[in-house]
């Protein structure tokens, strides 16, 4: 029965992704020898094909550990599979059978590497939203120079009314208390110039909602995109569309960077001797704007924290998306969430009200 | 008279910008020590008060220079106007005063560093957009390992109709001839994912449309974000609200690691000198991707070329958007615009038609 669970047990698709079983077991490994994170889990169940989940364990080091279990699935959702395809057609595929422990309160959260389009489908479908949440959000962590801040929604949703923006918010500053640990989380909407009447309709009734919302969420406004790595918010909400683009052209042109800096700096002994002594720079970026290290983006807005982390994750990804994971269910982000929308939908109702009855105004959008 | 131009001359808005009028003065310069650039321009008039261009010249070394005219403008449009406001309370101001050059047939093209949003609507109000073109966009390049690409619309038209976009595939496509001389530029359209269903309204009708026009532009399908940098299309085509914030984050990710790069590689003696022996390497990263080199963001169009540099450009940009300039009036960029837009609007009301006798189809969107 859903929301009986009050364990701290995490499902993991352990047959998803590029890199196969292994990587899970060796990231589950991982994040058991970070002290914090052992007590802020009852139970970690990996889903999939026993013969092969049993072997990776011991491979690993951990099938001794009594808070390891294992819950068999013969199928798995291949990568390119259509999203709802996969979830009807293969009911005991790792994913879904990770999905139905979590739906039947067995676990608490899901992680999963698997197929992006199945996991959203089936999360929607098998876990469903909280109640008032009309869209799930995917978010996901950006690292900057100084921070990291979180960017959604990254292709949940790509056109959203004002009010799924409200919410986006909402859920963006709950996932930001969990994954980068501020406390109260400063919220900036995405747009293409702060004047009065730049941007798009979109943006204007989103921006007049979320000033309402201060007894929920901390926004500050409107940003451009040439803001989001300076540090001056540390959530960035915009539309699914945007957002997914914002985030792969990143992604790609970091990738771009490296790949041609690493290429230049070995095409000839002079330059591969300076690389060598000027390590420690390149180290240093690589360790606070790696990507990977930020494991998972989650669909956030469910009943149970679902945490997507990339198809090519390696052991180091998974170790810190089973944290954050972990620490959704420290910090019970799912209940927070759900408080702050009943808030929320509370203030923008007044609001309604109050315009209804004091003159023509534009309705509140709505899908 | 409009139209009746047959001479190659260009109208400089000498006053706007940060640098202010000596760095025109110094990238007319340098542009005229291109041979190439000499041969394809008549005359370059900089308008703005004659008592500071004058010295301006004289310091630059080209006061004597027979093909180089001053035209005098008592005012200038401040960087941080209202964009209406500016054009219409200061009919002598530099920007105005070269846009009415270019209305009346004195001059061919046009370039400005001045306020952004003046010159959008001074461009649309005084020179106004070639028959057919419902609304002008902007259009970036921006450099990868490679090659280069045209970004647009980059923010003159936030929320585009489907046939909008498709004239921005056409600007696209000529301005990517004229900037980075591809005979026939391959062209997409930026989405989110490039299965069926995936993306916006926006974007399956513009897929439906462009397929339609190969008899204008190479359009070769929808792309992902990820694929702006590997070098798939010379041109990305997209609505104005995700592309100003696309081109904004692209820049400013790029700044971030170039500052970060900076800093760790002179954080120690040891890191210094590796630096400084792999100087190379940075170097030729630099000049294949500084965004500086490629100085102008031209408003796409129009019944002339109209040229926008950053406000920040140094002499170096200037000659760089100057000889883009150049080389528009060399290929007649406006002809061939207006011919391919006459060309693209035949075949979409065909099909426009055919579908409204073959049955009920959707409407073609137009604002």
């Amino acid at each position: 029965m859903f929301g009986a669970a009050t364990s701290r047990s995490i499902a993991i698709d352990a047959m998803g992704g590029d890199r196969g079983p292994d990587a899970f077991a060796q990231g589950v490994a991982l994040a058991l020898k970070d002290p914090e994170f052992d007590t802020n889990f009852d139970e970690l169940i990996l889903v999939g094909d026993e013969s092969i989940l049993f072997p990776a364990l011991r491979k690993a080091g951990i099938s001794g550990e009594k808070r390891i279990e294992v819950h068999h699935a013969s199928e798995v959702i291949g990568m390119d599979e259509k999203p709802l395809m996969g979830i009807r057609r293969k009911p005991d595929s790792s994913m879904v059978q990770a999905l139905h422990l979590v739906r039947d309160g067995r676990a608490s959260a899901l992680l999963s590497c698997g197929n992006t389009g199945s996991l959203m489908a089936g999360g929607t479908l098998r876990i469903r939203p909280l109640p008032g949440v009309e869209r799930p959000a995917l978010g996901t962590i950006i690292p900057t120079r100084e921070s990291k801040f979180i960017l959604l929604d990254a292709g949940a949703n790509p056109e959203p009314t004002a009010l799924q923006m409200c919410q986006n918010a909402i859920l963006g500053s709950n996932y930001a208390k969990v994954a980068i640990g501020k406390e109260r989380p400063r919220v900036g909407l995405l747009t293409i110039g702060t004047e009065e009447g730049k941007g798009s309709a979109r943006i204007h009734e989103s921006h007049e909602r979320l000033k309402q919302l201060d007894s929920v969420i901390e926004y500050t406004g409107l940003i451009e995109g040439f803001q989001v790595f300076q540090n001056h918010v540390d959530v960035v909400v915009c539309d699914g569309f945007t957002g997914n683009i914002v985030l792969k052209v990143c992604e790609s042109l970091f990738k771009m960077l490296s790949g041609y800096l690493k290429d230049e700096l070995s095409a000839n002994w002079l330059r591969k001797t300076g690389a060598f002594l000027s390590m420690g720079a390149f180290k240093e970026i690589k360790h606070q704007l790696d990507p990977a290290q930020y494991g998972g983006a989650p669909l956030l807005g469910l009943k149970a924290p679902v945490l997507k982390a990339h198809g090519s994750s390696d052991s180091e990804s998974i170790a810190g998306a089973l944290k954050i994971a972990a620490n959704a269910l420290k910090y019970d982000m799912t209940e927070h969430i759900r408080e702050d929308i009943e808030k929320a939908t509370q203030v923008l109702e007044r609001i309604s009200e109050d315009n209804s009855t004091n003159g023509p105004e534009k309705e509140m959008a709505s899908s």
